[in-house]
């Protein structure tokens, strides 16, 4: 369903989908890295001319190094950072090991299991995108190569805090956006567990995040969507369902700030960040806040 | 300097220029409307496939029916309600309207100059934007077709709110990129004037927003820079220096608030996304705010 397209006279890289019509990004090729079908997708490195090396899945852009700390680190820590003590966490998706280098931060954090079903993301990641996958060697790292929504069945009661960073809701990741799975992630968290799942953008897809915010706030006690800006996502935006398994007065107020050693290393996410990451533009507040 | 592709074949306007190198974005064209040099700029008008009717000069994006609201929206409430009582508001560029459309929405603007360079974009827009230039005609409007710099220094202590909704520091809006402007701009407005500048995107641009803060702090009691999301602009951000002639202890915190009525015709501004625009990721943060 998704293609990109390659202008060679000028060597471009061409980002169209159905998921956007009428519309498209491109980045400058340099020299293309690394390009193979895996047994799930299309997947597509190169050196970019000025966002350094990309990782292009399905012929959609999933990182930049120079823009995929506002990703990460917003993904990452809105969670993390409204829970009072994440020890055990789960991230589905993310072979890049972007999101596992962000969890790694946080000194309480004792294990960390990747469920990623396509291992060659992995292994090209380590290859190639040193700067993302830097922690997947990490001993408090277990990688599963399998289903994530499967993983998460038979793991009840298992995590503090889960991570659901996916693609688009178009091949692999189709699943990860159905009721069933949200399900499977409440049954999967303690008592008092957050999961934060990658939800789109307010500009492109309001009639898929209006109907996932519904469903999750029939599943979990309370459910907020929070975003952060990214130029080389398509409308420079992607937001995140953030679903609380217990009662939260305020998920948008952190229970805990990073330290100095950890703040010095962040460059999207701090306190202020993320109080404001939650304060939606007028059309897309009327269309998604919980009235209740 | 700037110049723009048309794939004939696929008709997709594309977007390139120096001022974002490596990186492009396209919307796909239904109808080329209007295409005609003026005396400063190459001016196009395009119904698109996604994002309603198109308006770029040079080049340039500068509006789509589809997102404009959240330019036209912040560049002006964000200024015009950190005002106690906004009377006389000057607009510097902005010929397409939408800048003033927003401004008259607010009860006690007694009178609204436009200062535009180039009269064709005024009538294109007029012809082809009527979503935007809705407000040419209002008595309250007096549209001044001259250079912006040298009317400010003709009208010394005149204005409340001056806002400049001006192009990209290339071609015919470079002028009011340099300190010279931001003086006239000050010596323009009465002793508790505001005025709001746009000031290009902290993705793209922090080399020339860092220097452009700190003339302005040089000039001004108090400086800051908030920021608005609007998809078809490079990067997804666009933001705005806003300035203050008396000293202010929190520009952040707005002075009044829309009633209902106002309310209702918005679609960006809010009272909280007033307080949230001025919060910037923490790269930005350490680079632009005022450490004093």
């Amino acid at each position: 369903m998704n293609h990109h397209h390659q202008d060679e006279q000028l060597n471009w890289f061409t980002e169209r989908s159905v998921l956007w019509p009428g519309q498209a990004q491109s980045l400058q090729i340099e020299q293309v890295l690394f390009s193979e079908k895996s047994k799930f997708q299309d997947i597509l490195v190169f050196q970019s001319k000025t966002y350094g090396k990309v990782l292009v899945l399905d012929g959609v852009i999933q990182v930049t190094e120079r823009d995929e700390f506002a990703y990460q680190e917003m993904i990452v820590h809105l969670p993390m950072f409204s829970h009072h003590c994440p020890e055990r966490v789960l991230v589905i998706g993310g072979g890049d090991g972007g999101v596992i280098r962000e969890v790694l931060k946080h000194d309480c954090v004792q294990e960390i299991v990747l469920c990623e079903i396509d291992s060659m993301v992995v292994d090209v990641c380590k290859t190639y995108l040193p700067q993302l996958s830097v922690g997947l060697d990490d001993p408090r790292v277990k990688i599963e190569y399998r289903d994530g929504a499967e993983y998460l069945r038979q793991h009840p009661h298992s995590f503090d805090v889960i991570i659901t960073d996916s693609s688009d809701p178009v091949g692999p990741a189709d699943v990860l956006f159905q009721r069933p799975f949200y399900e499977s992630l409440h049954t999967a968290l303690k008592p008092d567990g957050i999961c934060c799942c990658q939800a789109e953008s307010i500009w492109l897809h309001m009639d898929l995040i209006r109907p996932l915010l519904d469903t999750c706030r029939n599943i979990f006690a309370s459910v907020s969507y929070a975003y952060t800006m990214i130029p080389t996502y398509p409308g420079g935006q992607i937001g995140f369902a953030i679903c609380s398994k217990s009662v939260r007065d305020n998920i948008r107020q952190p229970l805990r700030k990073p330290d100095m050693t950890l703040l010095q290393t962040l460059k999207y996410y701090c306190p202020e960040i993320h109080q404001a990451a939650f304060v939606l533009p007028l059309f897309a507040k009327r269309e998604l806040e919980d009235s209740s």
